[in-house]
């Protein structure tokens, strides 16, 4: 059985439509706290998002040792800063201000574990380039979103509105979406939890 | 208003979820002796793609000269042929099998016209790896997917189980999807039909 270590609908959305069996269940992880040990340890992007992922995963599979576990995590890097899923419309604002006619980049990572034991992991970098989009386009987009955003690093979806918020796109879409996807199907070829 | 001179779901849904308003209606173009000619002038199959998107924007364009008319195609060329949407499960089990463990290219068009002249155009090439999958999983992909994949170049939408028959791909999954969507946003900021 297929635990994905989870509540995210986009990464539940991607695995079922690629027509992979599985269950979700949040790991319940309080994020912000292992983010911010990440950051002092002086991690990168990509190394914070395998470790998060990594700990999701170990938590769900504590309490199912015989399954295998998907833990994944997007890390979100302005060069500055990692960001975090905005807790209110205002904070949703002040990120997309924040990102607009500027690059940054996008971590995906996820990782498998079995009883506690790491079986495989992969991080996927993209490079996103919002636009100079003006105060008017900004007010429409977040009205026409709304709390939808709140669980999203960065505030954006690019499989939405927030497509319209970029100049450039660099990177493997599934994984922007949330999972590094190609990879992911390939080690459970691998496993024999799906046909190859 | 802008008219989505096509039938295909996946590009109505790339349009809608990206947030731009729009009608769909058919130019029912006969595709293959168009494009059959324009293997016959030796066109890329960009200058195909692009040839094609167009000829469906004109006709559609011809019937409401006022309007903004989007017109789109792709084609997959695997370096010998152009392939045809399928026209039954034998010949889409054909198709898959002849893209088999090789590298194709899909090209993606676009174009705007309005009154009949032509407004803008983009095209974008993407490179996709299929794996050498075995027969239990072809069949298994088939009965699966069975009646969706004729409408399918190639008998696949990566954004379902045909994700499951790929090692790699690289290239922009907007026009993978079915059109080159950022480009095609720009133009239409440019142009006062979405906001900026």
């Amino acid at each position: 059985m297929l635990i994905l270590a989870s509540r995210s609908p986009a990464r539940a959305r991607l695995l079922a439509e690629a027509g992979v069996a599985f269950v979700a269940e949040n790991a319940s992880l309080d994020e912000e706290p292992l983010k911010h040990s990440c950051r002092a340890a002086r991690m990168s992007a990509r190394e914070g998002a395998l470790t998060l992922a990594q700990e999701k995963a170990r938590i769900v599979s504590s309490r199912h040792p015989q399954a295998l576990v998907l833990g994944a995590d997007q890390i979100l890097d302005d060069g500055n800063r990692w960001f975090d899923k905005p807790k209110d419309l205002d904070e949703a604002r002040a990120q997309l201000l924040s990102l607009k006619d500027k690059t940054h980049e996008l971590v995906s990572a996820a990782s498998c574990l079995s009883g506690g034991a790491l079986l495989w992991q992969a991080a996927s970098v993209s490079r996103l380039t919002m636009r100079a989009f003006s105060d008017a386009f900004l007010d429409s987009y977040l009205d026409a979103e709304g709390a939808a955003l709140l669980g999203l690093v960065g505030a954006y979806r690019l499989e939405g509105r927030g497509v319209q918020l970029f100049a450039r796109v660099e990177g493997d879409f599934f994984a922007i979406m949330g999972l590094p996807l190609l990879e992911l199907l390939s080690f459970l070829r691998d496993r024999r939890v799906i046909g190859s």
